[in-house]
């Protein structure tokens, strides 16, 4: 899956990754108001966060590889809201886009086994089988070890799926554990190094493995420092825009041949019709529109910033 | 919250939690093909999977204060997996048991916030809102530092609500993470301050934290130690029974007023039908007398071992 990734990354000269994490309040009130004019509720909010989902994805799959669909804002409206999870990774997989489930999950062994099967691999139902939510990539939290991973590795190979666990994180107070210095170094270095060797079997074409790690935009001096320790290892890249990450700040990420990450950017692209100079030249109906003039905005920013660089491989 | 459960605790006189992770290949046939006869699918599976649990909940639920729904096991079969999970805890919570959902949730503060919304508050919907999960307790994963914690803490507050936060999990490789050494005590040592920090101003009637802490009953040692010095945080102790975690292990997870901590075992409890003694008493169909069996075993043996030690409260 990592080679479908970066197939799809070089073809579409972008390596930025859509967040969708949809609030009801991101959303034009027209559009609300279309699927619960009879009564707002769990099922209905959560219809219209799937139309939202599709027109953002129509306007954007030709130019993202991939999208990040976080699960905590569909967990929000119950059984409906995961249903709508559902769907809409469906319908970017039929526009050719990239599934990343950022689900975060972490358990025993016998329970990531549960929850890999759920998201990258096979639910047993006696002789047959069945998939529950089959993303192409997930999150996964290290805490537990490697007992905690192992399954997630196993479903990797078995079904050429992908796994980023979390190194580094995007939020301030990420230090607060993941700083923390041992005598092996620091807690997010010596996670780096496990994510390193975790992945060592499991390489795709272009060298890359199937076993990647979040890292956030937020932290560039952890990011270059990582990216010269890590070099095999794909990196997912949130906190772009909103939560602060800039150009200049990512460009430590990539490795010379230019590959080497995605950046992900969520509520600048999909709340982008709200802000100048999208609001000026859209309306509120128009997000689909703005989203797309964002999403290019951003992919021809960090295009210029690696050019700049000399690491631009398209 | 906390003082319903030790309520509850003490009202039945057992400091213990059902856990309920079932697989399909924990359900005996008759119940199967009952409600897969026309095909088995993630709907039919998880239909009986239902059936299951009310059964065991029906067979237990006035020997046992609080049950443990692990979501894992439910994700498993898609959004017809959620809806289950879901009736299922609404059915506990009708027959008076606690609901401790164990979805060992983690994210940066605005994620952490909408996992929140779903678990413990409330879903907004414009002018409305909205409960999703509902859960008693939550556990959580602290890799994020605060940031991450913060939002479940606040719905603690608000709705009077729980969680419990994993120190040291159950696992073979728990030590991977927790136990690396740094100048502030272990990983695990330096999660258990933080979790008495963060829940020091939320203490119950019996002056016990909101804010509570998973340890494994695999890890006999650590649990008489963290007891030592986290004397009001509750904790959660998974790995009782199937993992291997005994009475002996476990009584340092207690305080000389023998409350602190609620023991869960799953596997020990819902697949008790198809172990010595309980198969030779029972048929595969009879599995919730054997658990009723088991349970009140496991009660008993508890029971008996506190006394040995002179710290049961009834």
């Amino acid at each position: 899956m990592i080679d479908k990734l970066i197939q799809q990354i070089v073809e579409k000269k972008n390596p930025t990754v859509l967040g969708l994490d949809p609030m009801l309040e991101y959303l034009p009130d027209t559009l609300i108001e279309k699927h619960c004019r009879n009564g707002i509720n769990l099922e209905t909010a959560a219809n219209a966060i799937f139309e939202f989902n599709k027109r953002i994805i129509d306007a954007v799959h030709e130019l993202i590889p991939a999208v990040k669909i976080q699960i905590a804002y569909y967990e929000m409206y119950g059984p409906a809201g995961l249903e709508v999870f559902k769907a809409t990774s469906e319908y970017a997989r039929e526009r050719g886009m990239i599934i990343i489930g950022d689900v975060k999950r972490n358990d025993i062994g016998s329970t990531a086994k549960a929850y890999s099967s759920a998201y990258l691999g096979e639910t047993q139902l006696k002789e047959y089988s069945a998939k529950a939510f089959d993303m192409d990539f997930i999150t996964v939290n290290p805490y537990f070890g490697f007992d905690g991973i192992q399954p997630f590795i196993e479903d990797c190979s078995k079904f050429g799926k992908g796994i980023f666990i979390l190194v580094r994180t995007s939020n301030s107070s990420a230090g607060e554990i993941q700083d923390l210095q041992t005598d092996q170094g620091k807690i997010y270095q010596i996670v780096a190094r496990k994510v390193c060797q975790w992945g060592k079997g499991l390489r795709g074409k272009m060298g890359y493995s199937y076993v990647g790690a979040v890292i956030g935009a937020t932290y560039p001096e952890q990011l270059k420092e990582l990216r010269k320790t890590t070099d095999k290892t794909y990196f997912l890249v949130p906190g772009y825009g909103a939560q602060g990450g800039r150009v200049e700040d990512i460009l430590g990420c990539f490795n010379e041949d230019g590959l080497g990450a995605v950046i992900n950017a969520s509520r600048s692209i999909i709340c982008a019709y709200r802000r100048y100079p999208w609001n000026r030249e859209f309306g509120s109906d128009e997000f689909d529109k703005a989203a797309r003039k964002e999403a290019m905005k951003m992919r021809d920013e960090i295009n210029a910033g690696m050019w700049s660089k000399g690491i631009c491989p398209w």
